[in-house]
């Protein structure tokens, strides 16, 4: 395949692309047309092909895109072909709720372990996931082979563990606290920033509510 | 304030110059030039000068922007000045991690119940936001004026809810489903699609992998 740089904006959509394409494979279909796959992602065709162009010769002409080709060639450049051994730190509600999606394994990123400070948890265990404390972190990251840490701490305790975890040997943190984490420019940060998906929410209220209303 | 198309890159890094600004605020400081929250922010001067013109006159050359006015006035764009009530259907970890976020409500987010199925959870609450049933769903969102559903249910189910939310009343939907939801025009909906961070993730592991170990 060919290695070209891929756009910051091309990438983000990616995942969305996989996520349709593994539906229609599942459907049974084989083959698709970007018109199709265009009224179903309600993206125009011309962005479709645009798209998928940037990995050279996946559609030919009047004939459609190979659905099964193109959903493998782009989990492999997502990385989704190997293997990704996760810890979720922060054994809260919502590192159990991470540790409850089952579909993240199947996109192979396997859930090792969950860490917390809190002596109540120690033992316990969310979906087969044991919970572990924090004496074990360094150990459990060498041995079980982890690479990415999903960060569900509160905002005043993120970066410090984040500073702890970079020191432990992981490369790339799935943040869930509401800062900005600063870390060496090897470890890569993810950030989902939960607040400020809201206030977007709120923003296109606001919005509508200008132009429909008042 | 003027009021002008604002693009949405723009409007997508507005919520990160609110919370700087909140903290920088926090701290005492009253103005701040372009350059110092650049270095703050990681983000280049002349990028922050060309976002916070598009509301028109916050800075002034060699003065710099006064903090409280700028933070105010994001705010106002954000729909933060005004108060939304928000229910959360879903009550599992997930729906219940985001009833523990204390700083929605600080930010105008009142979350005023929670949905489930479960009879099990009737009549429970968390952090004083009480479980409801869904028979009671349709006048909880007339009698509490409802604007925004936090959807936190299976992707299987994610839909016939919203269809339920949108004929009830509801003119937004906060939707942590991975699915795209097929709504009327006229309901916002705005997606977090975890898995989809987490592919980001891995592209980023791969691509650095790719390059930096060969």
């Amino acid at each position: 395949m060919e290695e070209r740089e891929i756009s910051k904006a091309v990438v983000r959509r990616l995942p969305r692309y996989y996520r349709y394409l593994g539906e229609i494979l599942e459907s049974g279909i084989e083959r698709i047309s970007s018109s199709e796959l265009s009224s179903r992602m309600k993206v125009t065709a011309s962005q479709i092909r645009q798209d998928l162009n940037n990995f050279g010769g996946f559609g030919q002409q009047g004939y459609g895109y190979n659905v099964k080709y193109l959903h493998e060639e782009i989990g492999k450049i997502l990385g989704l072909d190997k293997q990704h051994n996760m810890i979720i730190v922060g054994g809260g509600n919502l590192g159990q709720a991470l540790a409850n999606y089952v579909n993240f394994e199947r996109e192979g990123f396997v859930i090792k372990g969950i860490f917390d400070v809190n002596p109540v948890l120690k033992g316990l265990s969310v979906r087969g996931i044991e919970i572990h404390m924090l004496e074990d972190l360094q150990s459990f990251i060498r041995d079980e082979e982890i690479q990415i840490a999903a960060l569900t701490l509160p905002k005043t305790k993120a970066e410090e563990m984040a500073k702890l975890l970079v020191r432990y040997g992981i490369k790339a943190i799935w943040n869930f606290a509401h800062v900005d984490l600063h870390v060496p420019e090897d470890v890569l940060v993810e950030n989902v920033h939960l607040s400020e998906s809201l206030m977007r929410l709120s923003y296109n209220i606001t919005r509508y509510e200008r132009e429909h209303l008042g």
